[in-house]
């Protein structure tokens, strides 16, 4: 404990620790976030949209007029009038006679993720999920020391085929599958969304196998195509778990998010927040009942529905015109992103350090996946750029991926058969400005 | 899943769940809440002592002119203004030179301990604490799956000898400490701290045991008898993590606090701290950067200074005129809290329901304990009732004991000999008012 060597404390950390590395594309980032980049890396909601006149003057009355209490401690469940407008809100998606009784607030969906994991997961459960997750939830299975167990994806979502397989061979292997973690809606990284027909088929699955489903629902509201497939909560009671989250329908920086939970769980929830946060926000959880309360928020959301359709648009008609031949692409019907393929033998992840230096920056897929996978594909963000930045960072883009492709004409598969090895998906975890 | 029992969830739960149960006294602490109880049970700050109608226009300021940035995603370490602010408060606790690259801003001083704890503990490892101990580091620990070993105090705080006894002890029963867990300034619950003799005897059994300590100092700040003495991490700058808060200085609503920890681990709590929360809430980040920034805040912590030694004042007077004899009490010299060992054969937990009668609240011995202890001891807070509230609660608190007296001087111990059980600390943790 005393000596110069760069980690002293190497012995004494918990075993969970022990597969934790610093990613080294996080410094890739850091540069990432320069103003002269076009960063289509992010999942950031584009924050300039909202009223801020108004959410400010919102929010300094609830300091001033409110302070004693929306600057004191807060209960760990989090307040009922939030947990009321809460219900309200999921009842816009479809699920309705939810009990507030039944809501967690949490810090952000992320901290919703985590209680569910520590409530469930030993080291060596096994979680399903899509293949390609969301980054934070493969970090929460990480820490849990749980082992992630992809289902494919086509243009209508996990293939429900391919989950009975999956399964039977984690039965067959002896070990025990706990949840399917699934993003049914506007998938991120995807950007598809589960049919209807194997909304049901899922179900029904997991019912026979006995395996809880924690269904992850940030991008159900922003839709553009009509109103998305009611979510799976809504077609079943028990043995679902639905997590959402204001982040992206209001603010990311309040973190706010919550858990619908069956009756016996919620308690367990909350004394495990507890022991996690104390409590949530007062102050956070004041902003969003009150922006629920007082301000037109289906409004708004119409509002981004329109923002992100017409990005959407943007990103895709730059993405036909001027990707090099062999890319293909989702056509995500709302949400946040495109997940795209890039043409045989290009690698995303090596190819990003080329993407910065031309100013573009992009997840790349090996994030997405716990085991490696990925290296053929990337995420791209349409929610936070203009749609002339998004076309300009799809132009960078493709100029870097066709000198790519010309080294690779000229040199062969050589060079650029490094950062091949497979790695686990918290080292390559993007920054919380990649949520 | 789909029966009717109350927790068809049970077999599917992690083995960290198996012992949380719910409290028994939460119930009664809801009732404590209502405005005819004086409530000695909380821990929460006055925080109508803040400049409000500055605090309010500060803050929609935020919204209004800076909601692009404040209401966005922020980075799981924290933003670096935050983080050089947080160097000059722990520099004015005697804490000089820190790098704000090793902070790490968090959710409260709550996750603080539980990112340390994640990063420190398997099931099975030990945990040296003072005895009493607070209750939210109590419940992290239990979660972590790990064992609480106490260590008394007296009027100078931890007794060092007992220290390395129970070093001793642990290492004798193969078991593996991995830290020491200490509060030594108004340790809450126990109201005293550890003297500056005992604080390098303290410093020095570590490191020659190789513990690691995590040092909670929530309270420093809040001194009524000049300042406080020096914390360990102004010490020694290896082998200590220095956890702290801005909820008992500024607003525990916003849920802002933070770790100062060795540069190698520091960036392990940051990637853990990304799977717990993904990042603080930018706008409270932001809001406690101004409040540091433009608003009087040592004079604010001066304030609060006065305003809880004369509350101490208060409480102890109350005490000394009304107690039964063979009551005795700390004397805190800063702080919230007074610790208090009833006259033989009384029992706090016991006598709650009855205290909640007499529209009076405490927090019963047993929550500070992880062993199931301290039956015969209270917490009390003074920090956020004013004087007269605090004597009437003495007055009332009194009554009730003199009525249990007279009960047993009566009918002996039979009478209430009940809830006498060994129990585990987060089946008695007491929700978040009681921070």
């Amino acid at each position: 404990m005393t000596g110069t060597t760069q980690d002293d404390y190497t012995d004494v950390y918990a075993r969970r620790v022990r597969g934790m590395t610093t990613s080294e594309i996080r410094a890739l980032f850091a540069v990432a976030s320069r103003p002269e980049v076009v960063s289509l890396a992010g999942g950031a909601p584009y924050i300039a949209a909202l009223p801020l006149d108004a959410v400010g003057e919102m929010l300094g009355r609830l300091g001033s007029e409110h302070g004693a209490v929306s600057l004191q401690y807060s209960i760990g469940q989090g307040n009922v009038d939030l947990r009321e407008r809460i219900c309200e809100v999921m009842a816009l998606s479809g699920i309705h006679g939810a009990s507030p009784d039944d809501v967690v607030v949490t810090v952000g969906g992320q901290q919703a993720l985590d209680l569910l994991a520590r409530l469930f997961l030993d080291p060596g459960d096994v979680v399903l999920a899509e293949g390609p997750s969301y980054v934070g939830a493969l970090g929460v299975f990480q820490a849990a020391q749980a082992q992630v167990h992809h289902v494919p994806m086509d243009d209508d979502g996990m293939i429900p085929a391919a989950l009975e397989e999956a399964i039977a061979a984690i039965a067959r292997s002896g070990r025990r599958a706990k949840f399917l973690y699934t993003i049914p809606t506007f998938q991120n990284p995807a950007g598809v969304t589960l049919s209807e027909e194997r909304r049901e088929q899922v179900l029904d699955i997991c019912e026979r196998a006995g395996l809880l489903v924690v269904e992850d629902d940030p991008y159900g509201l922003l839709s553009f195509e009509g109103d998305a497939p009611l979510p799976l909560r809504a077609r079943r009671r028990e043995g679902v778990f639905y997590v959402s989250t204001f982040s992206k329908t209001f603010a990311p920086g309040l973190r706010v998010g919550w858990i619908l939970a069956p009756h016996a769980v919620r308690e367990k929830l909350v004394m495990m927040s507890e022991a996690n946060v104390l409590c949530p926000s007062a102050f956070a959880q004041a902003a969003v009942t009150q922006y629920l309360t007082t301000m037109p928020w289906r409004e708004q959301v119409k509002s981004y529905r329109e923002i992100y359709r017409e990005r959407r648009d943007a990103l895709l008609s730059a993405l036909h015109d001027l990707m090099p031949a062999g890319t293909t692409w989702t056509h995500p019907t709302g949400g946040l992103f495109v997940w795209a393929t890039l043409p045989e033998g290009l690698d995303s992840k090596a190819m990003m350090p080329r993407a910065i230096a031309a100013r573009v920056a992009y997840v790349p897929g090996t994030g997405f996946y716990a085991d490696g996978t990925g290296t053929g594909n990337m995420r791209l963000n349409f929610s936070f750029s203009s749609p002339e930045r998004l076309r300009e960072g799809v132009r960078r883009l493709a100029g870097v991926m066709e000198q790519e492709l010309a080294m690779r004409a000229v040199f062969g598969a050589a060079g650029q058969a490094h950062h091949r090895r497979r790695g686990n998906a918290a080292a390559d975890a993007p920054g919380p400005d990649l949520a």
